[in-house]
This record gives structure tokens, C-alpha cells and sequence, in this order.
């Protein structure tokens, strides 16, 4: 197998960066089941994509895949988590100390996968002093100084909607360089930060799209 | 403007449906902003994608959107609405009672767009009899009957991974048509029934490759 070449990551595109998401997910499956190999046709089924869509996005990562041998499971999944930061560990701060924020801190996946969240805040005084599992809740007023003393990198936004965008700018202003927003609202965010929304209803959509 | 034609529906991808969502809650925003019409461009400005790309997906409605006076906004949404399956109510059901099903269930976008949740299911003592704005959590043992009584047509499950299968499958007997899963684990249904999976590690993968 050849070296793969450096990936020329702006050629990636969002939809590409899902579907490098669902890719590593049947590798990591592949691995527990003692998989050495898989073609192009398994990792499509198994991934929901053709397999023509799996070599195409694959075929940034150089000579992967040659034909008839398959791809190596352990050393794709390796460059897959690399190309998605994965190989190493998030810094986050959570927003909004409701029953979403209850569930996002418990979410087992985003420790696995390196996403730890590192501090908490409300403005709902019957809820800050909380403590979820060691970490206290804060006054959101503490926020811009405890996200910068604390190093955090990514904003996690659970806060009613007409809140979302003062808790952003917050954020911002504590230096986080990434928003994952949950509230149904947009948000703006000054360039050099990113920003992804999960709009909950998008999915119910596309179900009631499928059953009409 | 010309009636559309009929749809056909199976040309539509599954990208091309999260598409339209997009468009809807734009055109929804429009509409609240009192604009008759929206250029291909400022559509896709608001919806994140390329002006190419709106008028491809949008081309699918026949001949909305002539060159210079862009498209009706509340015929173009009430044509999405349609085709999304949000032009009727639809019932639902959530097994598995925690954190992540009180959000769901607070979540105000889903029966602002038709999505009403009619029975909640838990297999903890402790949960069972509990009520949620008037509604009784009730056993999972209680999942297959009360489903088929209430005619429930979509089932959300937020169950811990181990159950969410067993979960799935007394709602398939149960008759519904459409599943929303939360828990992190793959399922099976069979064929005539549709399956959705959300999973909140995804979007922060999206998310730690854009800041990496």
C-alpha cells in the first residue's frame, strides 16, 4: 500500500465530511468484528451509499482500495480520524443547563470520541450551584472568563431560543472557535468561527417525507 | 406561473429532501419577513448552498422561478410543505423516559409542525405513572397494544443502546410505519418500514474537522 498523499482538505465538502463520518463508524465496527480488509460494495451497504460514492471519497486519501484487495480497515479508519480531529481530545463548555443539556452530558459518544465537556452554565438560579457528576453549574455571567481559563474550544448551545445568540456572543468573546447550537434559532458568528446547527425536526421530516 | 406537475417523488435523494427542509424554514422566515418573492440566490445565501444547486432541487416543482422574478414564496413553501408530508398531523410515540425524551417532548418545532406525541414508554418503576403535561408514562410491556389503539404512526426511541432494538421491534408490531432512533446503535426493520437514526456525535465530527 502506498503512502497516501497529504488530502487537499478544502476539496472536502460538508455533505463528504457526513459521509467520512459514517465510514469511520463500519470501520470501528469492522475492527471489533477482526476485519483486515473491505471492500468498496461492504462499506457502502453497510454505510447506506453506493459503492461508486465510496471509492470516489475515498480516492482523496491517494491509493487506498486497489482493486481486489480491498481497503485496510485499521489504517483507514486511522486516516479517517485524523482527517476529522479525532485523534485527539475537545475542549467544550455546554450552555443551558436543561433535559437536552442533561442528555448531551451523558451522550457516552462524545468522550469516546474526544468531546469532554469542561464547564457548565445557567442563568436560572435554581440551577447554578448544581453539580452534574463533579462539575458545578455557573452562572452564565461567569462565562467569558471561565471559557478562557479553562481553555475551552467549542460551545455547546441548549438554552431557549430567545437566549441562543447573547450565550453565542458570549462565547465568542471566551474565544471558543466552534458553536454547536441546538437551540431553533440562527445564529451569526463573526468569521473564524464555526458553526453547526441540529435542528431536531429535519430528521422527523425527512421520515414523514418517506411514510406519506 | 404554471401548475406544477405531479412530483416524481422517487427522483427526490435523501439529500436533496434535508435540501428542502432548509428551504422550508427559509421560506417560513420569508414569509414572517412579508417577502412575495426570493431570488435563486438569496434562497440559497439563507439556505447554505450554491444558487445552482437551489434551482436544480427546485426544478423538480415544474416551472416555478422564471428568470427575473424569482420564486413565490408562499406557493414555493406551501409546495415543500406538501411534499415533506407537513401539510397533516402525525402521531408518534417515545419509549424510553429520560433526559433526551423531556426534550423531545418540550421540543416546540415538532408539534408546530404537525408532530404530536401521544404515548410515553419506560421499563422503570420508577418512571412508569409519572405524568408529563397530562400524559401517563407507561409500561414498555403496554408498547404494542397502546400503539395499535392510538393509531401512533411514528416511533421515537431515546432508550439506552441495549434496549433499543427490542424497543424497535414491539414498535413494528405495534404497526407503526416510521422509526426515530436516538440510541447509538444500528437497528433492523423490515422492509415498509422507515428508519432514521440521529446521531449528535456526528455534527460535532463535522464540527472538530472545520476547527482542526
Amino acid at each position: 500500500m502506498a503512502v497516501p498523499e497529504p488530502l487537499p482538505e478544502s476539496r472536502v465538502s460538508e455533505p463528504s465530511v457526513r459521509r467520512l463520518s459514517a465510514y469511520y463508524r463500519v470501520l470501528g465496527a469492522l475492527c471489533g468484528e477482526g476485519e483486515n480488509t473491505v471492500s468498496s460494495y461492504a462499506l457502502a451497504r453497510r454505510a447506506g451509499v453506493t459503492p461508486a460514492q465510496v471509492r470516489k471519497d475515498l480516492s482523496i486519501f491517494g491509493h487506498f482500495g486497489k482493486r481486489g484487495t480491498g481497503y485496510p480497515v485499521i489504517t483507514l479508519r486511522q486516516e479517517i480520524q485524523s482527517i476529522l480531529g479525532l485523534d485527539r481530545s475537545w475542549r467544550m463548555a455546554l450552555a443551558g443547563a436543561g433535559n437536552l443539556a442533561h442528555a448531551l452530558f451523558a451522550y457516552k459518544e462524545f468522550p469516546a470520541e474526544g468531546f469532554h465537556i469542561h464547564a457548565l452554565f445557567d442563568s436560572d438560579p435554581a440551577k447554578i450551584g448544581q453539580t452534574w457528576n463533579g462539575l458545578v453549574v455557573e452562572s452564565v455571567e461567569r462565562l467569558v472568563p471561565v471559557v478562557r481559563e479553562t481553555s475551552v474550544e467549542i460551545g455547546l448551545i441548549t438554552t431557549p431560543a430567545a437566549a441562543a445568540q447573547d450565550v453565542c456572543d458570549l462565547f465568542v468573546r471566551g474565544g471558543v472557535r466552534g458553536i454547536l447550537n441546538f437551540a431553533p434559532r440562527k445564529l451569526f458568528v463573526p468569521e473564524g468561527v464555526s458553526l453547526r446547527n441540529v435542528n431536531l425536526a429535519i430528521e422527523l421530516e425527512s421520515l414523514s417525507f418517506a411514510l406519506k
